[in-house]
């Protein structure tokens, strides 16, 4: 790591002082000209006059920081166009409800686990936080993240078409150490998950390809896992869509088949240009957006940072490109260490705006040599029908006025 | 990761079946005879039956959960016993303060860089906020953290005796970016960093061995740096002693020798044997403390998954090694990946209670070979004068009734 930072400050330096030249001036003359906000009356002019305040118990951030996730009825959108690194704060992180965030007391919270096993168990939180600990770094993708950029561009901001994603820190027991402990019998090859919320949200989960990474979580970011990310309980299934792992967990069967919930029915299918649907489309493929800048941003001429998250729900993002003219030339990102599987990984590539009109692109490749696709070639396939998993290239248009919009080229 | 993670599990799977006979008693006793907590009228008897709350702008965590920061006048100490993984929430970082906490209007702060430069200059949040940018997960400790330990064991949690370190993931401009663009005269070799708190805390930091890592901060866990850790700008001088790392942070000057402000004088140097003192020492010796089961814990006969904290300044962390029976013996613990450079590790051992007294021990090796030593060899070269620096290896005494105590062997 200390060697990529000497090549990356290299990098930094080379890049920026194209750029240089202009932010000097910017910098002398905003010392001079920015208008001071409308001043707070506790703020003191010179905060070295005033006795600062004690030590705290438990954080609060700074009054000043507005940022806060775009809340609908049953989803809020995460602010990625304020986010920084790769961890999303726990507080942004974002939500989809099917009926609201129960109200759960960890301490009378139970996990029954019956079906094809061989001692059906009822687990209290105590039990399960006693078993061997596993963390892992990790995004969760809704399914319908940027579902509305299918027909037209809709999102206006990238908290808008992509917002639907989040990364933390996940802490847990793995579901396979607890089955084993009740002994899943050789017959089963699916398991029904149910949540204990107002939906009791129910999905199928087929067992093979979870049980090496599956984790039953209890802790998101260090402390207890949030209400809204299913206190104080849920299933993580690394990689793939944000509703089966489901919240608030309280029940697995086990079975031999899938159960046909609602949930894999009349929700979370892919509608396809011949008419049939995709069913139990799990994985989240690779994908990327330019968070900075990005819709409803402005830019100002002079070296500008292009930032933005990659992921795949495959395994590590390898490459970002990223296009600073619509699409003709492609040029490697940086990505930012460490690069983890089933994980945002942040880039960066440095660019020079010189006042012209232009589009914005990135498109990211994960480790099976998967190259997300332009909105042509996914269409092609899927069709504009689907509500789930478009993961197409986002393009933002560059006006000559600095300002940035969602544009599908 | 896919590998590790399927070794881990057998590991799980082998060690927790050991004690997979006794966590089978206690959970059918545990959902009989698990005295419920007092019921809280709005929690719903049966969640599934209630709509649940909303989407919100900004979370906050399950009103059951209670995790808080022991405050003091000048100082707070991270609940290292209830932390999970090794991310900690911004709100519950470690805190310590020469004069308390400033509140600053991001917007109205300023960074002067002068003295030994060819630019002077006065820099905005949105003039460094606009240069190439750079996160990394790091932990910072305060060089008192352990202080009490020197003579005696104070300490009656691991939060006492080990709650002044923390880690987070920090994004920020690289220092050398900064300093390219006022252009460091040759002669330069030191630094003086001032802080806008009622202390006006201010060190001296030489140029050259920080030069490749120092970040100005300004984002902590993906939101804005914290007012705790100073918002709007902080030094971050990763592996190096906390108070070096200077909190809102508003100037930089240039210079060819320390300053030798108080905090280099009065404050921050180790007292030797011989009486006299050592000064400028930053570097953050490796360490380890096992934080579960720890000092005020209760455990019960069967398996105990043995969890701790390893970091060091001088890289990564290479190897943690456990003791169950007072330094005798030592067996090898697992460190969850990732495992990043100056950055917290968490790691676990699984042990089985058969009811005995025992001391448990952690102690660390860093990638440089360096082991972390024993109170004893720590003291023969240290004494007992200094305040600073304390990296022992911490010693759990577990009594025969469950309870664990501070001691020192």
């Amino acid at each position: 790591m200390r060697q990529k930072t000497t090549q990356e400050s290299a990098l930094n330096r080379r890049a920026f002082l194209t750029g240089a030249a202009s932010l000097v001036g910017i910098t002398a003359a905003q010392a001079l000209l920015q208008p001071l906000r409308a001043q707070t009356q506790a703020v003191p002019e010179d905060p070295t006059r005033v006795p600062g305040s004690p030590p705290s118990p438990y954080g609060q951030r700074a009054t000043f920081e507005q940022a806060a996730r775009l809340a609908g009825t049953s989803s809020s959108l995460t602010p990625l166009q304020t986010l920084h690194g790769i961890v999303t704060p726990s507080a942004l992180h974002f939500e989809r409800h099917h009926n609201g965030v129960p109200l759960i007391d960890s301490a009378r919270h139970r996990l029954l686990i019956h079906g094809l096993v061989e001692r059906p168990m009822i687990f209290t939180m105590d039990d399960l936080t006693r078993f061997p600990t596993v963390s892992r770094i990790a995004f969760i993708e809704c399914s319908g993240n940027s579902a509305g950029e299918w027909r037209a561009p809709r999102g206006q901001t990238v908290q808008q078409t992509h917002g639907l994603t989040s990364t933390s820190e996940w802490t847990g027991v793995a579901l396979v150490t607890v089955l084993c402990e009740v002994g899943v019998k050789p017959k089963a090859t699916w398991m029904l998950a149910e949540g204990s919320d107002a939906a009791a949200m129910t999905r199928s989960i087929p067992l093979a390809p979870v049980l090496e990474e599956a984790l039953l979580c209890y802790a998101q970011n260090g402390e207890a896992l949030r209400p809204e990310q299913g206190y104080p309980l849920r299933l993580l299934l690394p990689g793939w869509e944000g509703n089966a792992c489901i919240k608030w967990l309280r029940r697995l069967k086990l079975g031999t088949a899938p159960f046909m919930t609602r949930e894999e029915t009349s929700h979370y299918t892919d509608l396809m240009p011949d008419g049939t649907a995709r069913q139990f489309t799990f994985v989240m493929e690779a994908k990327s957006v330019i968070t900075a800048p990005s819709g409803g941003q402005q830019i100002r001429p002079g070296f500008v940072e292009i930032r933005g998250l990659a992921w795949s729900g495959q395994g590590r993002v390898t490459q970002v490109e990223v296009s600073t003219d619509g699409g003709r030339a492609w040029q490697p990102a940086r990505l930012q260490e460490p690069v983890l599987p089933k994980c945002h990984t942040r880039f960066r590539f440095p660019w020079r705006w010189e006042g012209q009109e232009t589009v914005l692109q990135s498109r990211c490749t994960d480790e099976t040599g998967y190259v997300q696709p332009s909105r042509q070639a996914l269409i092609a396939i899927r069709g504009v029908n689907s509500v789930y998993h478009y993961n197409a290239i986002q393009s933002w248009k560059v006006s000559r006025d600095g300002s940035v919009s969602n544009v599908h080229v």
